[in-house]
């Protein structure tokens, strides 16, 4: 098995990339429906600024959350799985290890 | 006529605020609308940053412009005219200098 990282054979990088992929799309998937659902019943103006309020956090989240860097996946799917963006048996196919310490990091 | 304000008798103060409120409750309702419109066709991430962008600019454009201050009141309704959100019609009542001012800023 070839390895492309120090860390992460390419096996598991293809893995990982899906598994990232995967949570990338129901986190934004849910954050379109939460949007869509405020607008439903936007009715006065502290309702639009709300939302102004809810997709500056969001936004902030977003981008700092999705960082796909190899030396930072586990950190990253530890917050991913703490938040409930994706499940551990998702990873499966990581090494022991790996999936070890992003289970230890997602229960803190 | 009673005088409440140096420039500002009582009857100018009334038609002022309806003028104001009337132009707020226009460019919230177009605010509203144009919201609604876009969260019509979200489709991908990029057009909820768009939505943030857009509802970031049009918060500090609101946040800036409705200012009611007597001293104030002149420039804001020529701001309020020279953007569509307010006719000059409306502010019928004003003294002709302060109709004068108005148009004139709002030509600028």
């Amino acid at each position: 098995m070839q390895v492309m990282n120090a860390d992460w054979t390419t096996t598991e990088e293809t893995i990982a990339q899906k598994a990232f992929d995967t949570a990338y799309k129901r986190e934004i998937g849910s954050l379109m429906a939460a949007v869509r659902h405020q607008v439903g019943s936007l009715q006065e103006i502290d309702d639009m600024w709300r939302l102004h309020d809810f997709l500056s956090v969001k936004r902030h989240e977003v981008d700092g959350r999705y960082d796909y860097r190899l030396p930072m996946l586990v950190f990253v799917f530890a917050g991913l799985v703490k938040d409930g963006w994706l499940s551990i048996e998702e990873l499966e196919g990581l090494n022991a290890d790996k999936i070890a310490k992003i289970a230890a990091l997602a229960r803190m």
